[in-house]
């Protein structure tokens, strides 16, 4: 294997706590309890599997942490700067007591809770120790997105990130089609390992989710697992898989067929990749989410396969492999979102999925610049058929 | 690469809707609502990123999928019965109205919320869909963890995939000790590309977790994520990976020295080894999860290092990699856990992480048998070093 090329980003946590205190500042609010591990990682470089942060608005953070995690947010402590951000070790200690007793003392008027993310249960408890506590406060439970409206954008050393792992897996996904990773009599299960450990071999740290190898009539499962199904002759079979690279998640998808495709899958590839086409050429400062998703979802509506396209056009990368923005049809609950503007950085993976036919899916990476788009993924676009 | 051995076990889901049928019966409760999805694939064998189960007290359970999802749920409808499995596709659904709609129109008298899980917004938007609809049962946000308690048992078909896990999980952890895969010169990121590596070659769908590999001062991190530190002479390394067997999870640690291990360091490893060897034997039928972690702490607080050991002495093992039991001290907020019974299947990994010296972790994986309890992982316990 070549060895993995050492990946260390150097992000500046104090500007996001900065950002962040100032984006609570705008919003009238006092503090946050940062519940979304994500979130916290984005403030202040810890990667854990557990935590809390109360971020208040001055931009200065509390690391709540267990004792797996209390060297590591030492550590980040010492990197970003005590004066903003404080661990507090949680062996033996409540929590909600914790948070309350702060509440209270430093006297913050309100505590915007993240309720996409916080549990019910953590929530009863917090409000029953800020009773307890005599808080006159306001609670917030509020679909507010307050960091991840940071997230949204990214800045320069993110983008660094993300560039760099879009030609790291383009590189991937060339050796991929070159080397007919995806050849009959392999199981889905055999190409998904060998797909993988090419991940970790250009230097991603990990896949960036469970890699789709779905073929034959399991591609017309979008997200279908990979199983000990053998590939067949004339079987399309779709390729999904992504690579974290400094902490950012980048993906990629394609499909390909063992053999010569039949009329109709022909045309439905055709049709997917004139969609891909049109939602990436959507992709500019100024575009709705939404309309982006349009410009897609008409190539395959003009072309009978509406239906066939159950899923969005794409989502914003970063720290998730999921996150804002949504480029998709407004879902009855949805919030609106802003449009799009430079640093946005976005899946177009449209799809069209014909149960008894095939299942076709292409997916780049886009980033949005001042003017129009650019693609962080390079893989030849055409039907690549491989045996 | 050895080709990966196919593995479709098959698990009699329609004996588990009964049961958690019954379990609602049996707590007074006439309905609940799956929300986390671990929950969600016991009872129906859906794999999912996304997903909710309404399940009745008759054992029913309605499945709510986006289109991701809808023909896997209507394959998982088909395999375990439409009469008491039925999809419900979300697309253009409010879903709070939904189960709003169900629990008048079926005149459900409660529902129970997995309210660990259930997101504080979620939970605000059902609430706020019963109230419009009339309904006039009652809303029990429980920590009763109904579905998480069936899971605590297996069953002979889980206990066989456990088992199978297990062994092939041993043969990874001999093979890495064996071919000094964690040897002076490699990055911890190249060597936990090698062990996942290996864990794929043996069959497991993925590893479990992010393998840890934490070299030298990283040793005494319990959960250090793998960096470009390149190991050195003389440093010990904490080996903690898993593989995924069939869906279940099995989970194991090794620590090696690269060279001679100093006095104090060994002292450190026999105290560990010795704690390893307490809990282990702790683990039978009556004992409680406070008693068999009780057994390895005093190990480790006889030798001085009872404040080294900041984490829990195990935990469950089944479809997720930390379920129930928790084998740790009891936390303020902690409800009482039931003794271990046949059928639970743990791990148990005292450890002991000295900053400026070394961290120490052994782990091995057990089943609570009948009379006492039978490892399910073998590699060998003394000191390896290796370089």
């Amino acid at each position: 294997m070549r060895a993995p090329t050492p990946v260390s980003p150097v992000f500046d946590y104090r500007a996001r706590l900065v950002r962040a205190g100032e984006a609570l500042v705008a919003a009238g609010h006092a503090s946050l309890l940062v519940s979304h591990l994500p979130n916290l990682r984005y403030l202040s470089g810890l990667e854990a599997t557990a935590g809390l942060g109360l971020l208040t608005a001055d931009g200065r953070l509390w690391l709540l942490v267990d004792p797996r995690y209390e060297a590591a947010a030492a550590e980040r402590a010492d990197d970003v700067g005590h004066d903003c951000l404080t661990p507090v070790p949680t062996a033996g200690v409540r929590v909600a007591e914790w948070i309350a007793g702060r509440c209270v003392g430093d006297g913050l008027g309100s505590l915007v809770l993240e309720s996409r993310v916080l549990s019910l249960h953590d929530a009863r408890q917090l409000e029953q120790a800020l009773g307890r506590a005599g808080w006159a406060g306001t609670l917030i439970d509020s679909p507010l997105d307050l960091v991840e409206g940071l997230r949204r954008v990214k800045d320069a050393d993110e983008l660094a990130c993300l560039r760099e792992g879009g030609a790291r897996l383009s590189e991937v996904a060339r050796g991929v089609l070159a080397d007919r990773v995806a050849s009959i009599g392999r199981t889905e299960l055999e190409v998904a390992a060998d797909i993988d450990h090419r991940i970790r071999a250009v230097g991603f740290s990990k896949p960036a989710f469970d890699t789709i190898v779905a073929s034959g009539p399991r591609s017309a499962f979008p997200h279908a697992r990979p199983t000990a199904r053998r590939l067949e002759a004339g079987d399309v079979v779709v390729l999904d898989f992504g690579g974290v690279y400094g902490g950012y998640c980048v993906d990629l998808t394609r499909t390909v067929c063992l053999g010569q495709p039949s009329p109709d899958v022909d045309r439905q590839y055709r049709a997917v990749l004139e969609a891909h086409q049109a939602g990436c050429s959507a992709v500019r400062p100024g575009s709705t989410p939404a309309q982006v998703d349009g410009a897609a979802r008409e190539v395959l509506v003009a072309a009978g396969l509406g239906e066939a396209f159950g899923h969005g056009t794409g989502h914003g990368l970063g720290l998730e492999v999921h996150e804002a923005p949504r480029l998709a049809k407004p879902r009855p609950d949805d919030a609106t979102q802003p449009p799009l503007e430079a640093g946005v950085v976005c899946t177009i993976e449209p799809g069209a999925y014909v149960t008894g036919r095939a299942g076709i899916r292409i997916e780049d990476d886009v980033e949005v610049t001042g003017t129009g788009h650019q693609r962080i993924t390079d893989v030849p676009l055409g039907w690549p058929t491989a045996q």
